[in-house]
């Protein structure tokens, strides 16, 4: 049997972790012991404060998983959450936390009010860097829906505002396992566990 | 006569540094060597490719000056520009130009639609920094004024569509000399020369 690897996800949520594991490793309950393992890797997590850049989300990912090897000195995931108005150029993009806070919920469809188009892109990316100087994979999921008035439970970002296309409810009123299985974090975590069980 | 102090402005457009350092000489026409003097400073420009944070104007401002006084090494000057509108608690902010160019100027105007409150507030910042490690000196100005529908040239960012309090022309229609008495910029720079001509 071959060495586990260590693989330190950078989150100050541990729940945030939990809920990453357990998709990771399909739904299987993680053990006791804190150490959940996907493959031949030992996930743990911990909490750094890292500086965000201005940038697409590719860049502001990268950057975040570099910095996040430097300062670990070893191999680390990092995560990253846009939400892309088609009206805005897909703005407001990775800024998207600061409007949830500086407008709202009801603002982000104030925001789009003059324009017919309220679709939107929700795009989840998790970078992986092995360790100092080395490069950054992206694992990248991408669910479509529009922007609608709050619905659902308002406690978690912006999910009670998107609707993703076919479905009637938005995120937030969704059943959570039936939201695991559509969403933009959903479909990166699905790649990057092709990889961690590869690799 | 004391030595002339050398401080970098960190910028790719020369033009920046001439209208800069025009007002900090308070209009006295720079010499023809290409060595702008103000004090017992000796100011030139040059472009370095710095990453931006997402933060407050004065994170954003503080983080880019330590950068470039960390990468050439000695005194540097960067400048940060941020539109604040009162109605979405000062977002798009540092964020401005992302959102100049992915909404363009009349959707500045859509954004706000549902909002009575058009105000805002243009933030000018400089932040000095003596060399690597040192603290950072902030000179910030500020204007306040509403967002109207674009008038006058649309070359220069957000001008056209910022119409100052007291005035009845946007900063695009302005005569640049009366601009210059009151805008963000002039405030600022009003600020850093009365630091540079004191030390």
């Amino acid at each position: 049997m071959s060495d586990l690897k260590k693989l330190t996800f950078v989150t100050g949520n541990s729940n945030k972790l939990k809920e990453v594991v357990a998709i990771l490793s399909n739904g299987v309950v993680p053990p006791s012991d804190g150490l959940y393992k996907v493959g031949n890797y030992e996930i743990s997590n911990i909490s750094v404060d890292l500086e965000e850049v201005q940038g697409t989300i590719d860049e502001v990912t990268i950057c975040k998983a570099k910095k996040a090897a430097e300062i670990l000195g070893g191999p680390v995931l990092v995560e990253d959450t846009s939400l892309a108005f088609t009206a805005f150029n897909d703005l407001p993009g990775p800024y998207i936390k600061w409007f949830v806070n500086g407008v709202g919920l009801q603002g982000l469809n104030n925001l789009l009010y003059c324009y017919e188009d309220k679709s939107a892109h929700a795009i989840c990316t998790f970078g992986y860097c092995a360790g100092p100087g080395e490069p950054v994979l992206l694992f990248q999921g991408k669910t479509k829906g529009n922007i609608v008035p709050p619905r659902g439970h308002t406690g978690f970002g912006w999910d009670a505002v998107f609707e993703p296309i076919g479905y009637k409810e938005t995120y937030a009123e969704m059943d959570k396992e039936v939201k695991n299985k559509i969403s933009h974090r959903f479909k990166a975590l699905d790649k990057l566990r092709d990889y961690l069980l590869s690799n």
